[in-house]
């Protein structure tokens, strides 16, 4: 009884203060109210699968880092992502679902990482994916930005750009220069290239027994400039003779015809061809997104189309497109960059202190007729003086007091405190609310 | 690659369709909107701790239950109930916590038990409450029954009664009458005298080797009749000269006292002196909350007051007053009774259908007026049949579609279709938002 445990918990796994905490549920909340204002439908998958059901397709890396264990005969694992649960999900319900199925999931994943700075190994992933059956319209490529688009601007985080690739033009310029087999690999490489830089991204390639004209035209490629247009114009005059690649091209100029359509500002959104995403099941449109002015963050919002969410678990043909936000991550990069700050957060709008016990029942009558109108309001009930009672809306950030006392109960009024400027001022609850509220 | 895996889900772990899905968040956006109304701030732990911290307290029943596993040199376990990391919570961060400090935690818990109708392994907890340093004011425990009145209010669920009692008037009684060493067993045992009735509970009683009178005496206890305010009364009249008895019955007048200060009606709660709560850790009130129609759901909201929350992680001594809502067994229960239906439960206020093609830069544009407007919109871009187009509407529920070919474009016009009745209006873009939203 008496052994006192310290009560720690695990590098690596994020637990915040009220403050903080309250500032990242106003970004879930954002996001999730513009996933619906699109349309998408919620969905919540179980933490704990069967290992065998969610380790289906996965291997190498990706193995290494899942919670795995046994309970009782049964071998499970904790979802290491929320795109295996969902190709889970649709296989096994799609007689019960609409298509095109929308769907968002904000849900933590668990990944054993080694933990180093700014590595989660328990995190919340924001997702939303449109899953078709058998086909699905390319429109819905230009959808998922136009959602990232009004996510970005309601989170309020500066100018952002949602950098816009396709990997059919990327395989079919590989596929043009006969280096298909290769091209996996070059992505890779080319995907580093922010990173690294162009000599090293050239060194590489040269390492990769890639000929220099070839180089050569890659970085030609590589480095078409312009508006949108312009580029997509650019990549025509190109006159590569290769389906895939001209597929490509058509399926950009509709994408950014959509955004358009949609009403995306042109200098939000960019055709950027060194943008591949590292995942191979990425077979068209690609999407990376990045704040202009900290690059350093890297892609805090990223995602693309693919041929085939669920093969393994069903014969159905499931085309889909989708994006993910790594909400853990960014907010920890934000708080940091200090672009986001928690310090003027407070879930309460006012808070009632009655002087003593004696005012108790005017000070719960003044509490329910504020609730019941719509402000969110706290009462501070413990028998402390004045200062400790202001110390409480003081620290929680709560903007205004109302203090109730023997006058306030006589006279059927309050004092409200702003607490902000300290002026002080004996109103009607009434007023209290019409001035608060408006 | 051909093999494939059946998608299935574990037992006891829920997972809903959409409609279901947006029911349910429904429900958690109606308990949080009301705890966030009486100012308890947000809390989100982690899911996996250290199972040394975690289990500090843990033991028998529960321990069994824990999903606890190595990874790597750690020794881990999956939160169990959100009291515990509550605990941890404050013990480590007290020096940065506000007291009282009001949490609440809406988050998924595990217990490894044996799966058996409406029981779950992994489901949600709604739980608040609020912790003192040191002291905590009596009007809290009748706070936290006011928050549950106003969340099972606006969840319309039907007449519901929390039910009231307090440990130290149990206790004390059974001081009175010398029997305070098995009191916990007697109170075991009168816990279940509703399910199992009055004539089963005496024999269980007299098993324990309880005097006759004792028993009588017990019996003329539980069956006081009356108000809550006769109750009282009648508790005081009782003249037991136990302090704690005493004291018990001056906390139950607090509390009810407090209750109608709080504009709960009296009708909703009720003095109900055989709830005691089988943990032991509660000290002083005890809530219970049943379903006046559905009695057989059991208590739907449980919780209580107790010394010291988190003495095995610190030596400050931390009493506090807390509930839970255990949301994921309860919605299963509510769905079978049909006491809630999904049926018509959507995301998307309106759906925008484009007769074809040549119609979708209007079809966006009039997506994106709504969606400015504050109306959830979702568009159909596939290419199908105007019929296969009305079914996606119907089948997610939409109750309103706007129907965009090459009139509407000319007259800068829509269809509006009202999917209830049928009826179809041409209208300008603003006289759709002005009558739906009005």
């Amino acid at each position: 009884m008496s052994k006192i445990v310290e009560p720690r918990t695990l590098p690596g796994f994020m637990e915040l203060l009220p403050q903080d905490q309250i500032l990242f549920n106003e970004m879930v909340d954002t996001i999730r109210s513009v996933y619906e204002e699109y349309g998408f439908l919620p969905l919540d998958t179980p933490t704990i699968e069967l290992s065998e059901v969610l380790l289906a397709k996965a291997g190498g890396e990706t193995e290494k880092q899942i919670y795995r264990f046994m309970k009782g005969d049964n071998d499970l694992s904790l979802r290491f992502d929320l795109t295996v649960p969902l190709a889970r999900y649709v296989a096994g319900h799609y007689n019960d679902l609409v298509f095109p199925f929308k769907r968002y999931q904000i849900s933590k994943v668990f990944r054993g990482e080694r933990p180093q700075k700014g590595r989660f190994r328990e995190f919340y992933q924001c997702d939303i994916d449109v899953i078709g059956l058998n086909e699905l319209d390319l429109i819905y490529d230009a959808e998922i930005p136009s959602v990232i688009y009004h996510v970005f601007q309601n989170l309020k985080l500066g100018k952002f750009t949602i950098r816009i690739n396709n990997r059919k033009v990327l395989n079919g310029f590989f596929d043009s220069l006969q280096l298909l087999d290769q091209a996996t690999d070059i992505l890779r490489v080319i995907d580093k290239i922010e990173k690294v830089g162009e000599e090293e991204t050239r060194k590489e390639l040269q390492d990769m027994d890639i000929q220099e004209k070839d180089i050569d035209a890659i970085f030609k490629f590589l480095n078409i400039e312009g508006t949108n247009e312009e580029k997509i114009t650019a990549l025509k005059n190109l006159s590569i003779q290769n389906e895939m690649f001209q597929t490509g091209v058509e399926e950009l100029e509709t994408v950014f015809k959509g955004l358009r359509d949609l009403a995306v500002p042109e200098e939000y959104v960019r055709l950027d061809l060194t943008i591949a995403r590292g995942l191979d099941y990425y077979t068209g449109t690609v999407f990376e997104t990045v704040l202009d002015d900290y690059p350093r963050l890297g892609s805090i919002c990223s995602g693309g189309r693919y041929d085939n969410l669920a093969s393994y678990y069903t014969e159905e043909k499931l085309p889909g497109v989708g994006i993910s936000i790594g909400l853990t991550r960014l907010f920890s990069q934000l708080k940091e960059a200090e672009i986001i700050a928690s310090s003027k957060k407070t879930i309460s709008d006012i808070l009632i202190v009655p002087m003593d016990k004696e005012n108790s029942a005017y000070t719960l009558e003044v509490a329910t007729y504020f609730r019941s109108n719509g402000m969110k309001t706290d009462v501070y009930y413990q028998e402390k003086g004045m200062k400790q009672k202001m110390k409480y809306a003081d620290r929680l950030g709560i903007p205004y007091v109302v203090v109730i006392g023997a006058d306030e109960v006589a006279s059927n009024r309050v004092t409200l405190k702003d607490m902000q400027t300290g002026s002080q001022e004996l109103l009607t609850k009434e007023e209290v609310l019409e001035r608060l509220t408006k």
